[in-house]
């Protein structure tokens, strides 16, 4: 059962195990992401090197992959540690920032669901652009495509890669090919700060550490995303004050506040 | 006639075509100036690898170049994209941050300057490190020259070079080599947060995009700035508080506000 | 004498002198250490690439380098620069992150040694790791021994070494091998927020720029850190209020804050 008690469940198991979160993530995110993940309760790292990730990944709980700002040297780190994530049975999640839109990290991309990921999130262009039917369908990294509308192309990605796949916008889809979730929380001002996806996929991936369900563990960081989001839109007066409000409504996030504020439906 | 109205019309512009504003950028301020972009109304991206910066800026509004933590592999990231921006007609905006001090970046962006840019903008020690006249005038990142005591070589930069060159301080100078500008807004708390002057720059950027009289567009872009780094300063309690209250200064900017806050002189 | 006086004094050095402080840090903390330094008083820059860190530190008033995101590319340029720190006489701080935990780096961190680090600050896994009694103490970033417990590892790697040793923790120590002094400043709230030691390392850097007692300089920046956060902390409403608020209390820190509320011993 997939509800806010599951999902109060999981944020009590991170809180308790602050499970290591192992992020090779986007240079507008690297800050803000470790953020994030500490106000909920995990322990992030920000390892990149090819000397380091295979050590790393192996002592990690859970491994964040997001190819916004990819360069060949750490395309090579990606490599090597979602290889060393598979062999070591630590669950990763890929985030496809602008795949669709650029040829290079489309590729890279692509090459790396050979190794698995437990899941993959990203906007509807994203996923579009990576499941392959409408290529270019993106013009960025924002989406021009509804989450409603990519909501198909999620379930066959899901389908033919074995991941779970969230697809995410004013709603959410999640999706294991056979059963889609969606969270109706959120709130239209998130789109105004920088990294708020890349947020909603290093949460995924604290998720993923302590609960081995995983479509359970997409649903339930896309619910710590959604509900804190909305609550920090409503104390923020704008996009600034909305990122550190984020935090906070994070730190604070309780089974009540969750109980109360969380819309799912499948 | 460059004047509130036309800052007003920019910003509009801004707000409803969204253009995308491919960002190579230094570390420091990679979030921070993808936030104010967004937090205006326009859509940064932040793309700096050899392998995706000629495809990323032929579809993009324009291009912010600031070799604030330069390395060789970023270095090459910027001729490649410059020079694609110059085959597509996409206007970019040189930043020279600490320009004059150091001998691999100063060489740097005078070789960057073959490509045209349409916008220059530096503080006085970077504008006259980078037009030559004072070399070694600067000690960093900080301007030790005042703007008004480098705008004659602000003057001779833009007839040099042909384009737009703005020096920023407690008034900004921006002149075109015939004609030049001041704007007198800003506050002085806005030098203890980092990075002001490169999310000048990217506001600029955004400006360019969608503004095609660049002497127009680079006014504008530091009329954002200033008259929304002012509302920051008069809300903030210290440099914390007003780089968010600047996004949301920045998110809340309106027509009406311009009129009664900026100050323009010829 | 090390007190709330000598704190005070040093603190209004720094904002008299505006040392430069060079920066070759991690991708989490590169802006947020550039704000606390500037909120501080001081003036930073990072300079990372290995064209230009040699030339940048010897005209430097101090050197932080901080092995949190290492790559090949940048352990270059920190040997390049420590070398050069050396030559000119530039004090510089080791903060070896992770050290301990990952052998790459921890090879690195002991290599750089050999260049005479005035201080080096880490939580108690990390000095403990460097220290190399207890190789595999930790498990990342956070610190799972107490700087209590690590207090023998620092007072023989000063000894070793020739630096301050800081490891700090709910309560800091920093020993120059024969004394060993205690700040009891801080709060728990800040384990929450990402890059805090970093941050104090930063600030120590900008200590020893001004103060050539190597053991004031270490004691007087966390002094600052200890006194800022504790302020921070009872301003905010969780970790993103608290990071503002630092910046906020930084600037704001004064000889009468101080005296009120350092809380030192020997």
């Amino acid at each position: 059962m997939i509800d806010a008690g599951s999902v109060a469940r999981t944020l009590a198991a991170i809180r308790e195990k602050r499970p290591l979160v192992h992020n090779i993530t986007n240079l507008v995110v690297t800050n803000t992401t470790a953020n994030a993940l500490l106000a909920l309760g995990a322990s992030p790292a920000m390892v990149n090197s090819t000397d380091e990730v295979e050590e790393f990944v192996a002592i990690s709980g859970a491994l964040v992959v997001n190819v916004g700002t990819v360069s060949a040297t750490q395309a090579a780190a990606m490599r090597l540690a979602v290889r060393a994530a598979q062999a070591a049975g630590v669950p990763w999640i890929l985030d496809p920032v602008a795949v669709g839109v650029l040829r290079y990290r489309t590729e890279l991309a692509r090459d790396l669901l050979r190794a698995h990921p437990a899941t993959i999130r990203g906007n509807a262009s994203e996923i579009l652009g990576l499941e392959g039917s409408q290529d270019g369908a993106g013009r960025g990294v924002d989406a021009t495509a509804t989450a409603q509308a990519a909501r198909p192309a999620a379930e066959r990605l899901a389908r033919a890669t074995g991941a779970v796949v969230a697809v995410t916008g004013a709603v959410d889809y999640i999706s294991d090919g056979k059963r889609t979730i969606a969270v109706h929380n959120g709130h239209a001002l998130m789109t105004r700060v920088t990294g708020m996806g890349c947020t909603a996929t290093a949460l995924i991936g604290a998720c993923l550490a302590v609960q081995p369900d995983r479509l359970a563990a997409t649903v339930h960081g896309l619910a710590f995303m959604g509900v804190a989001g909305e609550i920090a839109a409503e104390r923020a007066r704008g996009p600034g004050s909305l990122q550190l409000e984020l935090y906070d409504a994070l730190y604070r996030l309780d089974e009540a506040t969750l109980a109360e504020r969380l819309r799912l439906t499948e």
